[in-house]
C-alpha cells in the first residue's frame, strides 16, 4: 500500500512518518518498506492477538517473524511486563536491525515503543493501533512509557514510529466501554483547538457511537491532523504540547487512585475534561451554556462526568502533586479560555480550584 | 569555572557539551550554570559517596540537593538498582526540571544517565566521572544503560550529559587494578586510531601508572580527544563509532561468562584486545613484533592478556553471538589493520578465530 488520500504525515524533519487510515488495512497492507531487516517481533495482548494476528503477520511477507502475548491491561504496563519483551528479544537474537510491531491499544503501544527505545538503546517499531483511543492518541507523538508505582507513565522515552496502521474495521471488535473511552480523547480535540470539529461532533455523535464507518473516518483523521498539528509544533513537549493534556491531571489522579485498574484511561480523561471545564466557568472563561454542552457531548458518548466515589480532594491534590504536567512544584493546569480553545495555566485562584474539587468530590451533598 | 584550555568540546551540534579536566574540580567547580531548575539528585556508591560527596555537593551552590548511594559493582546495574534511583526521584517530586548527577565510575555514569534519560521521558544530566575508565570511556558519547541477565547494556538509551568533569586527583583513591582496567581504554585509543599516542604510552606507562598527575591529564586529555572525534563522526554507532568496540565482543563474552562480577571491565576488554589482536595476526594484518608490542604494554598496564581459566570456545560462541554489535545475525568484529588503524570485519576466515579462541581457552595445553 502506497501513501495516498488515506494517509496523512507527522512531519517531525528526519523522524516523519506517515499514518495509514484504511478499512482493511490488517490482513491487506505491505508494510516491509517500513522494515529495515527482515527480522520483525510483533507484540500483541491476549485479547487482540487471538482477533488480529494472522492479519497482522500477514502485513509482513517473507520477514522471520516472531510474536509475544501479554497480558491485557493497563495494571501490567510495568517493568515486568516490559522485560518479557526483553526476554524474548535476546532468547531469539533479535540485533539491532529488528523491528518491532505494536498490534493492541494504548498500553501496546506504550510498552512496545519504550522497549524499542531501549533495547540495544533503540530499534525500528511500527504502531498498528486497535482501539480508537490509540488510534487518535498514541499513534501520533512518539510518547512511549510504563507505570511506575507513584506514578502513571513516569518512565518513558520520546520514540517516533516508522509507519502508523489504522483499520477502522477493527473498532468493530471493540468493547463499547472502549469506545466511548477513545471518543474522549475526540472530544478533546474538538475542545482544545477546533470548535468546528466539536461542532461536527455534537452533530455526529450518535452515528460515531453506532460505529457509521465513513463518520469514524472522519473523526479519526481530524484528530489524527489536530495532533499532528501540535506535535510538529513541539515534539518534546516544552510548549504548546501540553494542551493535549487537557483533563489529564485530574485523570491521572483518578487512574492512580483506582490503580490503574478500575477507570479506562480515557474514561479518566473525560472526568478530569469535565472537572477542567468547570474550573474554566468558575475563574470566568467558559459560561453555564458552554459547561453544559460539554457535559452533555460527553454523557452521549457514554462518558463519565464525575470522579469515582469515594475520592476526596485531599487524594486529589496529594496525586496531583506528582504529575509530570506540575514542571517547577506549582501546580499547572490545562484550562479552556473558551470552547476550542484551551491555554496552560498556573498561578490560578486555589480557591477555585477547591471548590471544582468540593463539587466533583461531593456530588451527592 | 569557566571553560578554558583546561576543557574540550564533544561536537554535536545542539547536543554538545563541554569536558572539563582540571585538578581539584571536585569541590572548587561551579556547576550551576549547567543545572537548569534548581533541585539536583547526586548518585553515587557506597564507595565513592563516602569520599567525594561533601566535595560534589559544594559544586551546586545554592541548589536544592537530594543524595542517593546505590550498591558498589557492575552486578548492582540492573533493573532493581536503576529503580531505587526513580523511588528516589518520585518519592521526593523531582519534576522534568531536575539534574541528576552521576558520581562515580563506568556504573554509576551509565546508570545514572539512564535513569536521566528515561524518567518522564527525559532530564538532563552531568557526570563526576571518578575513575579512570569512566574518565576516558564514558565521559564521552552519551551511552547509557543498564545489563540484562542475557546480555550487557542490552537495555539503553544515547542521552548526552549537559556537562562532564574530570578531576584527576580521584586517581589517588582508585583501587590499582580499577586503574589498570581504565588504562586498558587509553591503550585502545592508540590501537584503533593513533599510532603516536601508543608511542607516546609505550614511553610514559611506568609514569603513568605511578599516577604521575601531568602525563595522567594528557593520557586522559588525548583519549577523550579521540573518542570526541569518534563520537562526533557517528554520533548513533552506525559506523565508524563501531571501531571503539576493539576486544568489546571478546570481552562482553568474558564478562557474561563471569556474571559481571569477577571481571572488571576494562580487564576483559584487555583480554579481548589480546585475543582480537592475535586474530589480525593470524589473518596476515599484523606481525609477531605487533603483538608482542601489544602484549607488553598491556602487561605494563598490568592487564590480564589471557581470558580466564576454564572458559571454552563454546563458551565464547555462544556468547558472542547476542553481542549487539553483531548486526544482521553474522559476526562482526573490530580488527587491526596496523598498529592505530582499526577496521571492522566480517566475513573473515573462520578458521582463524577458531585458532585464536583454541589458542586463548588452552594457554597451557
Amino acid at each position: 500500500m502506497q501513501p495516498s488520500e488515506e494517509s496523512l504525515s507527522v512531519n517531525l524533519g528526519e523522524r516523519s512518518y506517515p499514518i495509514l487510515i484504511q478499512d482493511g488495512a490488517l490482513g491487506n497492507a505491505d508494510l516491509t518498506p517500513w522494515v529495515s531487516g527482515n527480522r520483525v517481533l510483533i507484540v500483541t495482548n491476549e485479547t487482540v492477538g487471538p482477533l488480529y494476528m494472522d492479519q497482522a503477520r500477514a502485513c509482513f511477507p517473507g520477514c522471520d517473524i516472531d510474536e509475544i502475548q501479554l497480558p491485557d491491561g493497563e495494571r501490567y504496563k510495568n517493568w515486568e511486563t516490559l522485560n518479557r519483551i526483553f526476554d524474548t528479544l535476546l532468547e531469539k537474537h533479535h540485533t539491532r536491525k529488528t523491528t518491532l510491531v505494536a498490534l493492541g491499544g494504548g498500553v501496546i503501544g506504550d510498552i512496545t515503543g519504550f522497549a524499542a527505545a531501549t533495547y540495544q538503546r533503540g530499534v525500528d517499531f511500527i504502531q498498528i493501533p486497535t482501539t480508537l483511543l490509540a488510534q487518535v492518541d498514541a499513534s501520533v507523538g512518539g510518547k512511549t512509557g510504563i507505570n511506575h508505582p507513584l506514578g502513571k507513565n513516569m518512565i518513558g522515552a520520546f520514540h517516533q514510529p516508522k509507519v502508523v496502521v489504522i483499520d477502522p474495521l477493527t473498532l468493530n471488535s471493540l468493547p463499547p466501554a472502549e469506545l466511548s473511552a477513545g471518543m474522549a480523547e475526540v472530544i478533546k480535540y474538538g475542545l482544545i483547538r477546533d470548535a468546528d470539529f466539536l461542532a461536527w461532533l455534537e452533530e455526529h455523535m450518535d452515528r460515531l457511537m453506532a460505529l457509521q464507518a465513513e463518520d469514524l473516518k472522519v473523526a479519526i483523521r481530524r484528530s489524527c491532523e489536530c495532533k499532528a498539528a501540535i506535535v510538529a509544533e513541539d515534539e518534546r513537549e516544552s510548549g504548546v504540547r501540553a494542551l493535549l493534556n487537557l483533563g489529564h491531571t485530574f485523570g491521572h489522579a483518578i487512574e492512580t487512585h483506582t490503580g490503574y485498574s478500575e477507570w479506562l484511561h480515557g474514561e479518566a480523561v473525560a472526568a478530569g475534561m469535565m472537572m477542567a471545564t468547570d474550573l474554566s466557568e468558575r475563574l470566568g472563561y467558559l459560561n453555564y451554556n458552554d459547561s453544559t454542552r460539554v457535559r452533555q457531548l460527553l454523557i452521549r458518548a457514554r462518558l463519565p462526568v464525575n470522579p469515582p466515589e469515594g475520592m476526596t480532594p485531599v487524594h486529589f491534590k496529594a496525586l496531583m502533586q506528582v504529575d509530570k504536567k506540575n514542571l517547577t512544584g506549582e501546580l499547572r493546569l490545562v484550562l479552556l479560555k473558551e470552547l476550542g480553545d484551551a491555554v496552560v495555566t498556573s498561578g490560578f485562584d486555589d480557591e477555585a480550584l477547591e471548590a471544582t474539587l468540593d463539587y466533583f468530590c461531593h456530588p451527592l451533598d
